[in-house]
């Protein structure tokens, strides 16, 4: 009910009990956990904390946060644009200091500098604060031309696309999650003010997932026609990751690229098929989310057999199923980490939600990624007639960074 | 991972455990409690939940549920206009009739007839729908007329008011809230999908706060200023439900009236006011939520001294401050009960967030409850330079129902 008097000892130690547990969790990450590791038990007293003990993922490390991690209950994705007194290398910087800087303090549940107090005693709960760097961008900044990474070429247009401009691309994009509304938009405002002269923001789209419970933590999500979404991703994030032995850009190897659309779901379309129809098209049972290539009470995982079929000699996953086209078999072995959130924003003036996913999907590069992929389902997909993708974008995300660093460093001081 | 093979005994017995304990405080809560408790242990074994253990809230007993709980952490609000189809007793009673068996369903976690699966293994989450009837109802179903309460009186216009009709008032009102995001969602696309040819959506907001966590949830949220928001909510509910001795409308008896306000806040000026100045403005001390009568380190529900000075011989809470002009003893006692959701709906073109508050107020009566309060605060707020009400409904909330019953039914049917 009411303040507790002092952060306390015992607080202390719960603190850093948590800290020493997410830093063991970076240094399995990758290089930079080390550096995260020693900095989270070696700070100085940080700003007393008033609710510890929520869960939090370091900030600091290898790669940035708020990609390998769970999709949080909350999203904000937001884009931003240079203001003419941001298209210098120097105030670029400056800005991505600050992001950084905020960023990192939220990551850990400390307010950042000058802070409106919106999430003070609200703990960091899973909050993560990701950055991104769009085409435009490179062309903006003086002295960056040459620095625009070949996996960046814009993707190119499909035939399905109905993509509003005013909500697709940006010079720069944040990607926020947290598994507390509060906090989320807390960081989302956060980043708006620490950009203010510099930039501003182009678009801005709000998403959601299931809360975490102890019932359905260790669950695949649904999206919002009621499907497990997600089943399919790697089980390994070798393909997400920029690699060292990258001949693009250098600045990039630790990073990855995030392909961001907004993809409209026709519910009211959805609705009116049957469950079995419903089912053939994304190959996959409502319930449980197996595969039609599994016995019926096979559980999520089990592997697809695009080969299989049924008893009346048809394929069990339809020619047309989204999840055959969509599967790296299907496609030279292109694999995705789709990490999603579902939108609601209002309705149309005939009733119809204006609803369905933000999907954000992750790769080492599109042009193997996303891009033949996407190219497949857009010829043939049955699911195509229930979707709209209505914006897009592409941006290049940095590796992460060690405390006293920010994101892009080496984009803009290398 | 997988689905669970069958609800089993185990999962049975979880399920009754659960359903007795949240039967006995509906049996505190009031008359209806005892035919709740009733039901939940002699119903037949309900379809199986997939993810029981989690919270919920009874949606039968003597008073609506969504009313008396501690505000979820995700809101959605939602006006309907009867269509023309939709304006006879006979109509309006099959939608409330659907409309209650749905929400009875979904707040014990089974999934509602004719499902879209959209939180299918989600778990209850504390759901609450709650059903609300406007003025302009009375008027559009036949024989309604004579049943309107006087306690349904227009709200009367203040000065500050800046309101969108388009976001205003409307036949019919639902609330739901939610801890789990996508419950909250799947419980409003099913009030709308069951709603159809009957009642469309006229407006719809959605809002949150803080989610529940081990170190938050007997905290007062805070608001989108950044301030501690409900601490002066009377800690008894005798005020909320409309007594059995009311001589209005006798089916509201054991019901609430909800105002309704989206109130934006002019987040960039009240950035510009340090915290000393954002403290005087509210009466309250930023950290704590103490009222500023209050010693430095005092707790948030320290009493307010409206008579204390300061130091300098002044009012310690200021003639203007927003707690005192809305505090009951400036109201000759008027009591709201204030259970609000945080909202953000993009950005003006000079990038100022639209966000603030959806201020949702439960009195016995509102021209006893908000409307002196809003009087009085229309007329000298220091806080109302940094807020603007844009949209306003009353709506007059039935009380609770016991199973087989539907809400609303004393109106239609008596």
């Amino acid at each position: 009910m009411s303040e507790p008097e002092s952060p306390g000892p015992v607080t202390r130690r719960r603190l850093l009990g948590t800290a020493a547990a997410t830093a063991a969790a970076g240094l399995a990450a990758g290089a930079g956990g080390a550096a995260a590791a020693q900095a989270l038990t070696a700070a100085p007293a940080p700003t007393p904390l008033t609710a510890v003990g929520t869960d939090r993922v370091p900030f600091h490390g290898a790669h940035q946060a708020g990609i390998a991690q769970r999709a949080q209950a909350v999203g904000q994705l937001a884009a931003f644009d240079l203001r003419p007194a941001g298209r210098s290398r120097r105030a670029l910087a400056a800005l991505l200091r600050r992001w950084t800087a905020a960023a990192a303090a939220m990551a850990e549940g400390r307010p950042p500098s000058d802070d409106d107090q919106v999430a003070l005693d609200a703990g960091p709960s899973r909050l993560t604060v990701t950055f991104g760097l769009g085409r435009s961008l490179f062309a903006r900044v003086d002295g960056l031309g040459d620095r625009l990474p070949a996996a960046l070429a814009p993707i190119p247009a499909f035939g399905q696309d109905q993509l509003d401009p005013a909500r697709s691309d940006g010079d720069l994009f944040v990607q926020i999650g947290a598994d507390d509304p509060n906090v989320a938009w807390h960081a989302l405002r956060t980043v708006q003010r620490l950009a203010r002269g510099t930039a501003a923001v182009r678009w801005q789209m709000s998403g959601f997932n299931r809360a975490p419970g102890a019932a359905t933590v260790d669950r695949t999500p649904r999206n919002l026609m009621g499907q497990v979404d997600g089943t399919g991703n790697p089980a390994s994030l070798g393909k997400v990751w920029v690699p060292r032995s990258s001949g693009d850009q250098a600045w990039m190897r630790g990073g990855s690229y995030a392909v961001v659309r907004r993809i409209r779901m026709l519910l009211d379309d959805w609705d009116e098929l049957d469950g079995g129809r419903q089912e053939a098209v994304i190959g996959r049972r409502r319930s449980t989310g197996a595969p039609l290539s599994a016995p019926a009470h096979a559980p999520e995982r089990t592997p697809m057999d695009l080969a299989a079929t049924g008893s009346d000699g048809l394929p069990a996953i339809a020619a047309n199923a989204h999840i055959r086209l969509a599967a790296p078999q299907s496609n030279g072995g292109a694999t995705l980490l789709r990490r999603t959130f579902s939108f609601h924003d209002g309705y149309d003036p005939d009733g119809a939600p204006d609803a369905g996913l933000l999907f954000v999907a992750w790769q080492a590069d599109p042009r193997t990624g996303f891009v033949p992929v996407q190219r497949r389902l857009d010829r043939g997909d049955a699911l195509s007639v229930f979707v709209r993708h209505v914006s897009s974008a592409l941006f290049a995300v940095p590796p992460g960074c060690a405390p006293g660093e920010y994101v892009g460093q080496p984009l803009l001081e290398a």
